[in-house]
This record gives structure tokens, C-alpha cells and sequence, in this order.
């Protein structure tokens, strides 16, 4: 069965009560960082605004954001914190055109006779949920996403404890199947430790073996790639070649490791001020098309925020983008999901059980 | 990497404290169903009596049971519930000979060098303990239980609500890898509702999509199946060829149906009372080899206080018992693992992931 | 503030669907707990049946069971295993008076305006939900009950752990806030060990210290209370004054323990037949007006499929029943709550922690 | 029963193995943020270093971090992103003195008939573990703790998600116990959220009912804030006199909000850098005797990782340091218990319950 990716239907911006609304209004923001009074609010789905009488798209959307009245007529999607003195604010929080705001959430909303051969949306995602159909779906969607989207990895701290996840992982970036990678410090590190002492926190990422000394690993790790200068010059000054950022860098897959207070090190390239990686974070989501987050409740949530429903893609058609959430964690898999958008989907199981089997579906091996 | 077996160290009879240790004494039940005071408690490891001048072990032993004294002089391990008036019950409540009673803990336990290689117990099992290792070694142990042993099946109530799943498990009794199935009524019910109808409780197991009227579905399988009388009689009626149950009965793998108070129907082999219906599964444990418990606390705990840590071969050596218990709550897996043996393991995932890579890890496809 | 029922709205029968609707079809069941093709099965909602050219609500129903019209033209909730050859079975699976059948999901309903100050339906309910106002209410409900309705507890094995919980109970027990209690034997055992030994699985129940051979604690209670030939003799024999138990012999309240497979003992009145024990739990619950269960999922399961939203009192008005779910599990809470009543309400927490808050907030001491 | 607190036994310094060792080697630190190779890694617990022949004890110390030699001969624990070049830092991996390095492990251990009375470790704490003794003992130690000790809080993002909750925890502030609070900025906000507005993410936070545009109301509070310039500025301009933050500002706890990548706004005094924030959260944790963490994995290792085991007094007596991890996760906890020390001790339930049945067992009302 081959991936096809459904239609967007253009909101009919003819009809009576689009075709007569007001221009949207706007205020200066009163100072950097600050809204004026009555903002309006972006959410996931794509919102369109009246600006000089004609409706127009704010593209690279997410949720949570102010809209900015650029120069030039576009609508930019600017969180708070990053709105500077007299930016253009639009005002309103009516979503259907009363004050030239028209959000339009079914653009994707498949037909009754489409939807039972389709991605759909199922409530109450738990560990008694099938999700048999769910990889033969995402299955076909890498691969179309391979050669026609971008694919953005989301991983918690303990994804690189298991050697099979991490070969797993490593074989989908080499074989083109990620286009950038969100992660922490700690994922980092455990690969990296992984990579140079086939440990993590000191256990044999095979046998779990405990090392003599096994807890100066990590610690060991952070401060000879400290040393280094970056990740890259750490891997080629110890000729490593094994698992997920290896391959990144082999394969110039971008990545952005966010900090957190938890961190030891941090390794050199971490983003250690949280607005900023937010920043660096939504710089690879702009381009995704499907994102899926493995084993953690903090990037996830992160990358779910700043991950709109859809996607303007190059020659201006609007398509769809994907978003897992694989979790052990019935709480954090429908945490996500309360996002509400057909396009979100929560699987139930360890991730190291689910990237093996995706891997191998793909026909990867290693 | 081929299975082998790790050798059984008898315990060293003729040491001076149990060369000289006293007969075990014994009292008289003093009704049916009634130990006497003191009465001796097996626990899950190899236990010897001195019967007589002779250690004796009690073979096809579990834990929390009385132990009789049968005529012949053989050490009979039985449930309290089971004793009758005047059986001779051993007393005494210690565990180094002092009273003719000695425990051997450590009868499996490996060398220092062979431990590195070989099935070692690790602590504190979670989602973010590596299970690499796990699934290779299974995979290895099936292979030789196959042939050599006897692999002994548990299974929640909703192992078959996944497509995948149901496949997976049918594979494995098809190809010889179960040698009997412990379940319950509504494990039965879906699977069968699945051959049936291919829902469970009127979702499609594919898709997930929901029937009309789906709910009827598995009151009415329940009700079928009690007018044809038995679970083959159905099969046969109504042609079915697929899943899990069909594969037991094709294969002719037994398989105990205990009831349990959520029951709807119950189907006409379900064991209404649950102490016939222990009765029937410690019969089956009794010649297990290897032990799966896969996404049920109930029936785990169930099998795991029947499940000793030995089997007595025909050829009279002793062996390890396998006990896995996969679940994807710590919770029910740590539970499990407070029996606190070296051949318990626990493994935290969704255990339709687990079956499937499972199976596809022994080279089965279906 | 003080609790006030809602009041039911009768349907209107009058309405010309239902008063032109003709009268439900039967047809006699084939065998003994056998229902004929297109049986009609019961809701945990008022269902209504034309019998005779009159619409007569089946009383005290449950989910998933047949209806008898019995000889006086009265509509029996029966399950199916319960069926007696020749029983005049409904059939019909619609709902909207098509063939003589009416399910009322909505007499219950709040108006907009009273719902803001009543119990509300209120989805996903997680570790991260607001339960102050539930406590408040519930609080109001049990001091009503107490007066005018029944209160039926359900607990789990694990309930009699903690010192605490065991005395809290007790205390509510004893106060007139119980009028039945359905559990299990791992429940009663630990609970009398309790109260014979202040251990529970041989620990203290106050400070958890390990007694010497306190793994023989609670198969010496089982097989005490066995010798003694019931709970009430071993009570007295051994002048027991503590606990769950006691308290229950005390007030003369009712209980039902169920057996389950993974069951040590029995104690004497364990109902061993989960069929059997059913039966009993439907007698219990048949007087509901509350139930509240509480960390269990299967006692839960159970008692959920067989507790109707309502309950038609002696005056033959028609009243609400009050179902709590409260585990520490998001998963148990959601299956419970997945019934989809306004009526259902779940608790994710520590059952210690919920019965001393709510013992407390009811004033009580100990 | 009041609370004592146990006392430090001091190592034997002058037993031979360490009266004859070594003085601790050290190396420069080659740059900035780098340690030398072979650097000696810190432990939770005392450490005690050869200097110039006489043994110092580390104060102040945190987990893996190194020890760099200051001129005036004191041992300083400096994480290793905060060395700078020159540095001397300690060198060595064993702990009994080999290299002029001893690890006391096991100074404040209770004798055995201590043990029976005191604050225990207990393994495998989980939802079914009695936590009635460990209430009781908390409530003495929060009694001690308010007058000669330091109390830390930790909280997660959802703790003030319920009423009972924010109002248990503004009395426990008020009435001297929290001497210090450590948060991130989504616990801030929904805080003032609930100050301003009596909800949280929009819903009423006793009710739940979900307010007409409610989705605003997180956003517009924390642009009020920021325009404001700070929280103090802004509890005062909109005269707040209710929750948490309230609480803390009036009596002038301190309190540090990390920033994560998950934020929306932030609000003016989160600290944006992580790694500034650790600094500012270990100034902190250097003066607590007691730390308690709620409902939070991040925060609570992050705290985890930087609370000692033993805290130096003004009068240079050693005492006990109290990590307390409050979650509804088994994961949670036992992750946090993997410190392994005498003083870490976790409670499995929700904690709007723990706060609530803490703050009345202290006597508090609101």
C-alpha cells in the first residue's frame, strides 16, 4: 500500500461572512518581549487574516504566538518574548471572521468513505490500543516522507541506554530516513559514552554489565568532548563510528541538544539558554513534515508546541505534517494528543521495542 | 550464540551439619484443608528432607505449600487447601538442617567468569533498562526449549486485541514454540471474537475502526460458542482457521481458561472455580520448562507463586525453570521480580512488541 | 453546602415514536444459559420495554444481560449464563422504540445552568486533575447516603497495607458509611493479619520493618481462620478488635470475597466459583446507590459491568447511582470512566491517601 | 513523639590505612570548564581529603563534581563547567585513602536497635508500600526542620493545578516552613493564573469548568507580568493576595524558576540559562537540611544531583541532609532512590494529596 498524502481543501474565502470582513487590526507592541492588550493568539491549525482586503495565510505557524504585520503584508508568527518595540500586533480572539481572523481547522478532514482506508484519528490511545495498522501507516509514510519531506527526530535522555535502539536509530539516519534531530545533553552523552566505551552510566549497553569505575564514564565522556572543542572534533579525534550522532555527523544531519538543569557537562555545543534552543528547535521544525518523539515528556511537549498542523510547502500547496508521540506512559502519550488534531497520534510501548520494529519494516538491518 | 544450560550444583549432603541433622518431624492434618501448627512452607527453590536417614528433594515443588510425608517416604508438595485429614504434614520453620529441612539457593547460581556471559540478574528493571541482550538470550532459550523443553504461555486479557499480535502468538504455537496456554475467559472471547469477526469488543483489529452494534460482537461469540458446547466444536461449526486458540486446537496445545469475576458468558471450558482452575494450571506449570507471563498481573502472580525454580528431568538431573514476566508497567514487572530469583526476569514494554519481535527474532513469518 | 439528588426526567412515552411503537419481541431461550439469535442486551442505562401495550422500565438492571419477560409481565435483567431453557428472551437491537425496545441515556441530564454547581462529567482525568471540588462533593454525598441510600466499597488486595488506610476505614465502617464491601481473600488475610499480628505480608503495617519468618504470617492467619471454620469465629477466638474485618462483624455489615487463581488460604468464605461470587456481588450491588472502588482494577471491572446509572427506590421514584473509580493508574481510571456516564467519576491517587482525606473531611477520628 | 536528630559519627582518621596515606594529588585545570584526566569525581556523601598531612572534609559537596585545592588549603566542590584554568584539581578513583581520598559512607547509620525506631530505608517503595509512619515522621521533621533547619521545595509544573493544593502549600509558606522554593516557569504561571483568575490553562481550578476563551488566560498573564517587570511588581499592581507566589513574596522566601524549553512567555526572574540556573539552585540547596520534591522528574533529579547527604553547620557539627521525592510514579521515585542513601525516601501518590494531608497533620488551616 503506498502513502498518499491527503488533500488540503482551501477555506471558501468567498462566502458571505469571509468575503465581508473587516482588515484585521493591529497595535505596536508596547515594548520588546511585551503583547498590547488583546493580542490574538495563534493555534496549531492554518489562520488566515484580512490584511489590506484580501485573506492571507500566516505560514511557518505555531501555537501561542503572537501574528506580526510585516512591511510588506505577510503575517509572521513571533512568539512574545521574541516581539520588539512597535512590531505590528494583530488584535482579536474570534477565529471566524468578525475581526478578520479565520482559523481553519478541517482543512484536512477527510471524506466518510476516505477515512476507513485512512490515518484516523482514534481516542484513548493505551497499552490495550492495536497499533498494528499504525506501523504498517508510518511505514509508508517514512518512506514517502524520505524523498518528498522532512522527517525530525524527538528523543528523551534514556533512548541511547539500549544497543539495538541505537543501532536502529543510527541505520534510519544513514539511510536517509532524518533530516534533523531534537535532543538533550544527556542523549548526547549516552551515545557518546556509548560510542567510545560501549557503556551508558557505566553499564555495558549489551549486557548491562556494571564497569569498575562505571560511573566516571559519562563524567569522563563530557569533559575529553569539552576538551575537544565539539562533538565532530571529538569523533574524529577517537575514530569513533558507532550510533545515532556519529551518524548524524556523517550524514550532516543537523541536530540541537537543548540544556536542562539535570545536565552534567554540558557538552559543547548544547544550547544551554532554553530561549534560544527554542529558537534552534523551531528553525528544524519549520521544515519538518512528520515528527515523531521517542521516550520523553519535556521535548515533546516542547516540540508539540511549536509544531503547526500543516506545511506550505515550496510551490505554495499546503500539505500536512505528522506527529507521534511514543511513550511507556499512557499519561504522557495522551497529554500530547490533547493537542486535538487528527494529525497527532500517541503509541503506547517502549521506544526501543518501537524504533527496532520501525527500523526493520523499513528493511533496514545492521 | 547457542543455548547451554547451566549445570545444577547438588548441595554437599554429606557436610557435617546436614550428615548429622535429625529426621524431619511431621504431625497429622488435623482435618481436610487444615495444616497443623508449625507446619513447614516450601519456597520456590530446591528443598531437602531428611526422610528416614535419606535428604530427599521434593520435586515438583512451588511455593507456600505444605509438604507430606507419603508413604513411600517421598516428600509430596501440596497446597494447604488440598491436604486431607490425617495426611502427615512436615514441621519446622528453619532452613539448614536443624530440623531435617534444608533449603538450596544457590543450586543454579554461576561462577564468577561464567557470569559475564551468561543470564545474569539485574536489578531494578524500568523502560530505561537495556533489553538488547534479553531478546537475543530468549531467542536462544526458545530455540533449545523446543526441542528440550516444555514453554508454558500467560497471557492478559488483551494480548489479542492487536492484529499483529494474534499473528505473532499463532506463529509460535504453530511452529512448536507452546507447549500449553494459560489464559482466561475474555483472552478466549476476543481472540475468537477476532477469528470470527476480526474485531475485538467490535473494533476491527486492524484498523481499530468500530462496528455497528460492535458491542454485540463478543456477547455473541460467547453465546455461539456455548450453544456449539465447546471452544473446537465452534471452530469446526463455524470454519474458523485463525489466531490463537484455533492454533492450540490445531496443534492440540492445551490451554487452562481460569474464570474470574469480570467474566461475561463464561465460555464452556472456562475453570469457574478458581482453586479447580489452579489445580489445572499448576498441572501445567508442573512440566514447564520455560514460563512467559506477557501483560497480567493476575494470572503472573498466579503462575509465579506455582512455578518453582527447578525441574526434576526423567532422567532425574536437575534444571533451571525460565520465568519472564513482560509488562509495560514497572509496577506488575517488579512485583513479579520480588520473588527475587536468579531465573526470573522482567522486561518493561507493550507485549504486542514484544511477541512480534519475538517471533520475527526466531525467523517466523506469517 | 449541602447535597441534593437530581431528579430523574421520566422519557416521553407519549411521544409519538414510542406510543405507536409495538411490543417487544421474544423468543424462549434454546438451552439452560443459552440466549436465541438477536438477543437483546441491556446497558448500564433505564431501558424501557413495551410489554402488553405499556412501556415498563426493566429495574434493577446491569450491562451486558439479557432481558426475561417474566409471567407477570415484569422485564428481568438476566445474564445470559443465568438463562433457563424456555425463557421468554427480548430480542431487538435498536434502541429508540423500532422494536419495542427504549434506552433513557439522558434522564439524568443537568440543565446549562445547574450543571456549573454539579457533579460534571469532566474527561481525562490524570494525576494532573483538580480533585479538590471531588472531595468536597463526594464528602456531601456519603453524608447523604448514610441517611438515605447504600454505600458499597471495593478494594483491591493491596487496600489493608498501611496502618492508616486499615484504621480509616474501619472508623468509616463503623460510623454508618458502609453498607456492603466486596473484595477479596488476599484482602481479608492481610487485613487479619493485621489485626492479629499488626503485620501485613509480614511487615509492620505501621513501620514496615521485615519480622523474623514473617513470610509464614499470612498462611498461619489463612490456616487459623480455616481451623476456626469462619472469619466471625476466628474473630472471636482470638478476640480480634481491629481492622477492616472486625469492624464489618461488629456493624453486622455485609461482605463478599471473591477467590481469584492467585489466592493463598481461602479464608472460609471466599466464594471460590467467580460465578457464584458474581451473584453475590449483584445481590450487594443491586441495593447500591454508591459505589466506590478502590485500587483494583478487576474488583472494579467487575463491579462496573454490573452497576446500573440508577436505581428504582421503594417509593418507585427513579434515583442516580454514584460510581468512583480511584486508583493510581491513569490506565485503570480511564477503563472505568471509558463506561461513559455522568454518573462515573475517577481518582488518580494513592487509595491510602483518598480514604484518611476523605475519613477526615467526614470528621472522623481514631 | 519528638523528632532527634541521629548523630555523625566522624571517621576513624587515625586507623592506619588512613593515618599513613598519601596527600591528594592534584593537577591544573587545563582550560576553562575542563578538567585534568584522571580527575576525582564527588559522591553524595562526606568526603575527606589528605591535605598538607591533615585530613579536610569537603563541605558543601554536591555529586559529580570535581574538588579543586584553594590557596588557603580547603577542599572546594566545583562542578566542572565552572572550573577555571589553573585550577588545582584533585586526582584519583578510589575512596579508601590510596590516593589521600576517603569516602565515609556510613556515618550517620543507626545501630541496629536504633534502626527499629528511627527513619529506615526501605526498598521497593510503590503504591501498595504503608506510608502511614513515613507521614508522621515527616510531620516531626518539618516541626524541627521550621526551627533550626532549612526547608527546600520542589514543584512541578502541575502542582498548582488544584486549589487544595496551591492553598495548603501558601500556609505551609506562611507559617515558616519553606525556607526556599524551586520551580520553573509553568508552575509560576499557573499559579498567578490562579491568583488572577481562579484558573489554570483556563479551567476554574475548584470546579474544572472550562472558562470562554480560556486558553488565553496563561498567555495573558504572563504578558501582564512581563509588562509589569516582575512578579512582586505585578502581585502588586493587580493587589494579589492568594497562592503559592503570593506567599513566598510576602514572607520573602527566596525562590528560583528555571526556565525549560516547554515555556511560554517567561516570566521576568526565570532564568533562562540553565546552567545560571543550577548555580542558583545549588546557592540554595548549600543551605538546606531538608529538600522535598513533588510531582516532578526534571527538577527532582537536577536537585537530586546537587543535594549532599550531610550538610556542615555554622557550629561545624555534621548533620543528616532529608531528600524526600513525592510522585504517582513508581519511576519516578525509584529513579530517585537510586541515589542509594539512608536519607532519600520516596512516597508514591498524587501530590495535591501528599501537600494537603502534610500541611493538616501540621496543624495548618486555610
Amino acid at each position: 500500500m503506498t502513502f498518499v498524502l491527503p488533500r488540503y481543501r482551501q477555506p471558501d474565502l468567498l462566502q458571505k461572512e469571509l468575503a465581508g470582513a473587516p482588515d484585521a487590526r493591529t497595535e505596536p507592541a508596547p515594548a520588546d518581549g511585551i503583547a498590547p492588550e488583546n493580542f490574538h493568539s495563534t493555534s496549531m491549525y492554518p489562520e488566515y487574516f484580512k490584511i489590506g482586503g484580501e485573506w492571507r495565510l500566516a505560514e511557518k505557524s505555531r501555537m501561542d504566538s503572537s501574528v506580526v504585520l510585516r512591511g510588506d503584508g505577510t503575517p509572521a508568527v513571533v512568539e512574545n518574548r521574541n516581539l520588539r518595540r512597535g512590531d505590528r500586533v494583530i488584535l482579536g480572539r474570534t477565529e471566524k471572521g468578525e475581526e478578520g481572523i479565520y482559523l481553519h481547522a478541517h482543512g484536512f478532514d477527510e471524506s466518510a468513505a476516505a477515512l476507513s482506508d485512512q490515518f484516523v484519528f482514534r481516542q484513548g490511545r493505551s497499552r490495550e490500543t492495536s497499533y498494528a495498522r499504525d506501523y504498517d501507516r508510518l511505514i509508508e509514510l517514512l518512506r514517502y516522507e524520505r524523498e518528498h519531506g522532512k522527517i525530525v527526530w524527538v528523543m528523551g535522555p534514556a533512548f541511547a541506554f539500549d544497543a539495538g535502539a541505537r543501532k536502529a536509530m543510527a541505520a534510519l539516519v544513514e539511510q536517509g530516513y532524518c533530516h534533523a534531530l531534537l535532543a538533550g545533553n544527556a542523549l548526547a552523552t549516552h551515545d557518546l559514552e556509548g560510542a567510545l566505551l560501549h557503556t551508558a552510566l557505566g553499564q555495558d549497553i549489551s549486557t548491562q554489565q556494571s564497569m569498575p569505575n562505571g560511573h566516571y564514564h559519562h563524567l569522563d565522556v563530557c569533559n575529553k568532548v569539552r576538551r575537544c572543542g565539539s562533538i565532530p572534533a571529538f569523533i574524529g579525534e577517537y575514530g569513533l563510528d558507532d550510533g545515532i550522532l556519529c551518524a548524524c555527523v556523517k550524514k550532516q544531519v543537523p541536530f540541537v541538544l537543548a540544556g536542562s538543569i539535570r545536565d552534567d557537562g554540558p557538552l559543547p555545543c548544547v544550547v544551554g539558554d532554553v530561549y534560544r534552543a527554542q529558537d534552534a528547535m523551531r528553525a528544524c521544525v519549520k521544515k519538518a513534515t512528520t515528527v515523531i518523539c521517542m521516550a520523553t515528556m519535556l521535548h515533546a511537549i516542547a516540540v508539540g508546541n511549536m509544531t503547526p498542523s500543516f506545511r506550505v510547502m515550496k510551490d505554495k500547496t499546503v500539505r500536512k505534517v505528522y506527529f507521534y508521540c511514543v511513550d511507556i506512559a499512557e499519561f504522557t502519550v495522551n497529554k500530547l494528543m490533547d493537542r486535538g488534531s487528527l494529525t497527532s497520534r500517541g503509541i503506547v510501548t517502549n521506544a526501543q521495542d518501537f524504533i527496532v520494529t520501525l527500523a526493520k519494516g523499513l528493511g533496514l538491518s545492521w
